[in-house]
Formats: C-alpha cells, structure tokens, sequence
C-alpha cells in the first residue's frame, strides 16, 4: 500500500480522499506535474516546479503553503514508497469550498487543494518500448485552447489514447488545422538528415519540460532545430520520428496512420538523444 | 448542514468525499445535469435523464446501477433536505481505478462513483434579475469541441464568468469564428420582431433541456423560431436578447460588451417566454 500525500499529511493511498465540492471534481480547476525518479532521485525537478507555479499564475490559484517544500514532499514520498525508479504525480486545485459555484471561491478561506503519489515504474528508463519503438495513429485535436497551461482537464487526452488502443496502436498525434499539434500526452518530433523539426511553443501546445532539455542536448551535438509545424503527411515522409515526455523520455515512433517511418525500425537520432537525456539527466538529478 | 447522495448512500456533506484517484478528480472525466426544484417538484426531470444517458453514451461511461433510481434518488434529496425551490446537482464520473492511467480502467472492476446534492434557492423563480435583465460580455470560446457532452470540463466557463465579473458584469457570451455560441452555462438568444434567433444544434453547444421547451413554447405562441448562428454586432441590434438554463429559466438580457439593447430594459418577448415556460413546467413538474 503506498502513501501518499494529502493537504499536509502523509495517509494511505486508500484513505486518501478529497470533499465532493473540490474544484478538482467538481470543474477540472487543477493543474498538475509529473516527475520521474531514476536510482531514486528525481529527474528535471526545478523545470516541473517552475512550470506548475506558471500554471498556478496562468489560473489565478495561489500558491499553496506546501509550495516551497515540494522537493521534501517528494523526496520523503520516494523514502517511504521505496521507489528506485518511477514518477510522482502532483496535483493542486483551487481547493474546496462550502457549495459549487463558477465564481471562484475567496482564497481567504478556501485554500488550494495538495496531491502527491507515487507510482513505482521499476526499470522505467529500460522501456523494451523503446528499442521497438511505438505505433501511433493520427486524430483531430478536440481539447480547449490553452494546452500551455497543464490542467487536468485530460479526458480528450484519455479518449485518444482509448482511439489508439482501439486501432491496435499504442497511442494518438493531435492534429489541429491539419498540422500535428502533440501526442495525447507527450511532445511529437521528425527528423531529416541531421535535422530535428518539432511544433514551435505557444497556446496549442505543452512546453514539455523534456523538450526542452533534449533540444538542448541536440544543439549542443551540432543538430539543427527547426520549431515549425508539420503534417501528417511529412511525418510520414521523414526518416525518423519520436516523442518526448516526463515519463517516456525520448521515445521512437515507428508507424503513423499505418504507415512505416524509414525503414519501421528506430533510426540513429531518436536513440542517440535518449541516450544523452538519460545520461545528462541523471548526472543533475536530485 | 445538507445531506448529500454518494454511491448508494446519504451522508452529511461534510463527509462525502471521493478517492484522490477519481477519475472526475485526476482526469475531469465525468459529466453531470442541474435540475430546478419549484415548489418541491422536480422540472424537466425526463430530459435531463435523457440527456445524462446521451453524455454518459458518449464518453463509454457505463449506467451506474443507481441509473433507474435517480428520480427517487432526487426526491429523497427533496425531502431529506427540505427543498421547495433550489437546484439538485447531479454528478457521474468514471469511477475510482486502483491507479492512474490515460486508458480507461476495466469497468467490470471500477464502477461509476455517482454524487448528487441540493442547492437550496428560496425564490428561485422570483429572482430580481429576471426583472431588470442582466449585463453581458463577450469572450472568445476556448473550450473544448464536443460541447453537446455535458462533462465536467469546467475551467473555462468559469473562467469566462471570472472575467465578467472583473468586468462589472453578469455572465459572459462566448464567440467561435466570430458567431455566438453560447453563455458561460447557458443557451444565447436574440430576437428580431416576433422572431427569435439561436444557434442551431450541433457539438458547438450544449443542448439545453430549457432551450429545447422554450422554442417548443415559442412555437406554440406562434413566434418564428431560427436556429442559427449570429454575431455580436447582430446581438447589439436586436429588440431583445436573453439566455436559458435550467436554473435562471429564461433570462433577459440588456446590454452586451456596453451596447444596451433596446432601451436597456427587458422587452416584451422574453419576459412572457419565462412566463410561458415557468407556468407550463410547473403544470408538468414531477
């Protein structure tokens, strides 16, 4: 049985619960995060904290009193569930108040609501997934337009992940005005030649925390970047493609609507980035 | 201090609480309906039922069990909390699964959690607004594209609502492509002469229960109904404007982003479509 954390106190995944009337559930006025933990330490943290508290001023929630001990939280979450390797998943609401209503409740006397669990993911940096690589197929992106802020209004996200599964896939690209916006819950990427091309920011998409870093790295190995749009359809054409997230790392995808990328196997590119994030990832971990 | 419904029980409020890892709580996959109460009767019950089986059937949300009991569920809640007029909220989510994950959990395990609790409203019908009309302003619609699901993705409506009310306003009027869809959680309409203007049916926006019995009435009354799209500037021109829900009824509505309507003051065909309606439902209230 794990423990999580609640508004302070460290309980019982099975006593965990929060009041009907949290905004959480009531209205999806939450943010949240997910951090992965390898040889139990955690990976990208100042990057996830930055962006949650960004999330947080994109609402108008305030901080919470835990704020500035969310690092603790974690690592105290880690200590006591054992995890070597996985993620912690953390989630602030507006909070609960006394009754439901669309006009935000008085932060005086509703405060935000805090969860924090662990999900234990032993070997998640070994993912067999990712020497095979992933099938993913291509759906219309029917989500609200403010996907920067990382809300947990998922049930889109969750329904395309369901459409990809349905098809025999392992997940879904969001397409929006004909061009991919993201995965269902991961940043999309195609290579050509020594160039990597993925969606540039703004509104349509979520600044992944591990985009950044692995377009870093590949600038740093004298890789181009181009932040642009792309179809379907040049994916298809690239010689490479993948995914970036918290929890996949970066991920190879080797199909997209039916049809093979390269030669249907993991390319040099997509591999050898996943290799340098893990690597220089760990190496800063805390 | 209320009593509420939660998965086959009543408890005080103040202890129905839900698992951290409800799905309405981590992934905002629920939907819900709000039935008006006037005079201890329940109004437009069979359509939001109706509605409510349609939303669920749309997102692969099995029927609770309690499915065939929510009549007698919203009666007790009538009763147990003393209700004459008021409102009866009514919540279903997929459940709470051991863990979370985008795909959906077996529903053979993890059952639907099922919520519903009163909001008592002395008067409801009687609101002083109605009288004096309400102040409006428009927003573009940023929400999600299956709006005919009724699901519990409330962040942007009350968003929309926030930036009234930073406003000096009442409610907001969202606009897609530069027409009108809807209100913050209500139908939108203009009239021109004896016609009344309102956005045709599709995944754009909800279809209202009230919306649905006020056009049926608007009919009868030999008024000339168009459902159709409309712009702002449209709206600022019209003889008259107003909304619909099921817990303001038919509402007019004076003045959008500065313009007043008309004169400013509430005109002749929404007050007699609320008076129409009001009469009509309570005849059939159950």
């Amino acid at each position: 049985m794990r423990t999580v954390y609640l508004n302070g106190e460290y309980v019982p995944e099975n006593e965990a619960q929060v009041s009907i009337f949290d905004r959480g559930f009531l209205m999806a006025d939450g943010v949240y995060e997910v951090t992965s933990v390898l040889g139990g330490k955690l990976i990208d943290f100042a990057g996830h904290a930055k962006r949650l508290e960004r999330s947080l001023g994109e609402l108008d929630i305030q901080k919470p009193a835990a704020f500035d001990d969310l690092l603790d939280i974690h690592r105290e979450l880690v200590t006591r569930n054992d995890i070597t390797d996985g993620m912690i998943y953390l989630q602030i609401t507006r909070g609960a108040p006394d009754d439901r209503d669309f006009v935000y409740p008085d932060p005086e006397t509703t405060k935000p609501t805090v969860v924090l669990f662990t999900q234990n993911k032993p070997g998640l940096a070994d993912s067999p997934a990712a020497k095979v690589g992933i099938k993913v197929i291509s759906i219309e992106d029917q989500r609200w337009a403010r996907r920067d802020i990382k809300t947990v209004q998922l049930l889109y996200p969750s329904m395309a992940k369901m459409a990809a599964k349905a098809a025999g896939k392992d997940d879904a690209w969001m397409v929006e005005d004909g061009m991919v916006t993201e995965g269902s819950s991961n940043n999309a990427y195609i290579v050509k030649g020594n160039t990597i091309i993925t969606r540039h920011l703004g509104n349509e998409i979520l600044h992944g925390i591990t985009r950044a870093a692995v377009l870093r790295f590949a600038r740093e190995a004298q890789m181009t970047v181009e932040e642009r749009s792309f179809t379907i359809a040049e994916a298809q054409e690239a010689d490479e493609a993948f995914i970036t997230s918290a929890s996949t790392f970066v991920m190879p995808v080797v199909e997209i609507d039916d049809k093979q990328i390269g030669d249907g196997k993991p390319g040099s590119i997509a591999p050898r980035l996943r290799e340098i994030y893990l690597d220089e990832s760990r190496k800063v971990a805390i």
